[in-house]
């Protein structure tokens, strides 16, 4: 994500998502229809979303850097280049959590704890996670997730009447960190008539249609939102997150469960196919014991 | 619109949807499972949305009922009690349109004008109508619109291409006025990226889906909501509003095309039918010439 600080989105409070240079999938630099970049026999390497980091090496334009406190460990940085800031800021800038709320999170993986993390750092009292994997509620417990629906074994409910029986009524806020169009709905409906707010932090397959009831819409006073890395402005959030790590309130420790050396970015692979990760760090530079 | 003043949602700035006394349709008193209202041969008169109001005299339950200023005249403060207030209320509480931004209207009846009339008393500067009867337009200058777009006759481009090209990228707010479903995808569309929000007031048939693209709520930071009685606290804004209306802030005149007497109410709903009249008022209790 780009924040290139001039365009009319980077200057307003409300957008995260920089018009000068947006969002987009391509092998060049952002500013120019080139890589800048080569390999020792002079051969194009190819950019991937402005950030390129599986090398020593790289280059990316300065809307995508972010500088930030030298004595934050790189290792608990990198967290908030993606994912962990996704989900931290979808319960912290987007959603805007108020103290004391009520958060649902539909899949308990690294985006939907960090989710959690970012609902316990606003003050959320009630923490519910909807996952098919009953283990995900212990993991989730470190994350602030403070009740659990196994979402394959509701006694012939449907998960938003367990959420609904359980909140008297319906959730403050519901993440669906899944990426199923169909589980919005769902989420929609496990939210508080009145002020609910349903947030779509997942990524479904291109074409995907999430569909909802015109009448509902109408009459439930709630509101749909999307998060794209989590509402956050790159330049200005990520060094707050990180004083709010190194003041100890925000928890990154806890999602690195392995630490490898570049030659073994393919078992970093395999843990996170095998979802035996949370995250994964790699270092370039030195030798670890993963 | 109940406001018991009492239930959580009452006492919740977030929420116009009491829950003491939730909407319904019902003939019954809220409260009691009787009409407490009869005619003079001692039959039951039921009642319709707690109002009952096509009579002299008639049984309202205190939380239906708002006191005003005995200065405002009843056939303004009538336009408050539904209608008028949803369009007004939708822009000013529902979508808080702040001040400066760009508001579009799908659908200029009487509740589109009276968004487009709470549109410019927040003080936005381009409200741009969309009704497929350019008419409306002429009409519609009276309450701020700015600008039409006939969405009968757009030269091959949808809708939304046109808004995006007039807005440079889409406008802040967009209302969805007409009551179908497959139009708010379209209003979505017409949003500026990064902040836009869409606003649903038109009621559509039971079980109308409304559809968006998976990929296009993640990723372009807009929100969609709905708005029933304009997001109003009845007993709080209702004397807001009628307070701006006596300092001519707010026009509530305009809509008042018609008057009758209740002989003549099938006039009245003539004239609605034939798409003549904004708002028809009908007097209970003296003659006037219509």
């Amino acid at each position: 994500m780009s924040d290139c600080g001039d365009c009319v989105d980077c200057r307003s409070k409300k957008s995260n998502l920089c018009s000068k240079l947006p969002f987009k999938v391509s092998p060049w630099m952002p500013r120019h229809e080139t890589s800048r970049f080569t390999d020792l026999k002079g051969e194009v390497l190819y950019h991937f979303l402005f950030v390129s980091s599986f090398s020593e090496y790289t280059v990316v334009d300065v809307a995508h850097v972010t500088k930030i406190d030298p004595s934050i460990p790189p290792n608990r940085a990198c967290l908030l280049s993606c994912g962990v800031s996704t989900g931290v800021g979808a319960a912290w800038r987007t959603a805007d959590v108020e103290k004391g709320s009520t958060v649902v999170i539909f899949g308990l993986g690294s985006i939907g704890l960090a989710v959690a993390e970012g609902a316990r750092l606003c003050g959320a009292t009630k923490i519910i996670g909807v996952d098919l994997n009953p283990d995900k509620f212990e993991t989730g417990k470190k994350f602030g997730v403070t009740d659990f629906v196994n979402s394959g074994n509701c006694g012939g409910k449907s998960v938003s009447q367990v959420i609904n029986e359980m909140t008297d009524g319906g959730a403050d806020y519901c993440f669906e960190c899944v990426g199923m169009a169909s589980l919005v709905h769902e989420a929609y409906a496990c939210c508080r008539k009145g002020w609910g707010k349903t947030i779509v932090l997942g990524v479904d397959m291109p074409g995907a249609k999430l569909s909802l009831s015109s009448f509902e819409v109408l009459h439930s006073g709630k509101s749909l939102m999307g998060s794209l890395f989590g509402g956050l402005k790159a330049k200005s959030d990520i060094p707050i997150l990180l004083k709010k790590y190194l003041d100890k309130e925000l928890q990154l420790d806890e999602f690195v469960m392995h630490e490898v050396r570049f030659d073994d970015i393919n078992k970093a692979f395999d843990l996170l196919i095998e979802g035996k990760c949370l995250r994964c760090v790699i270092w370039m530079d030195k030798q670890v014991s993963s």
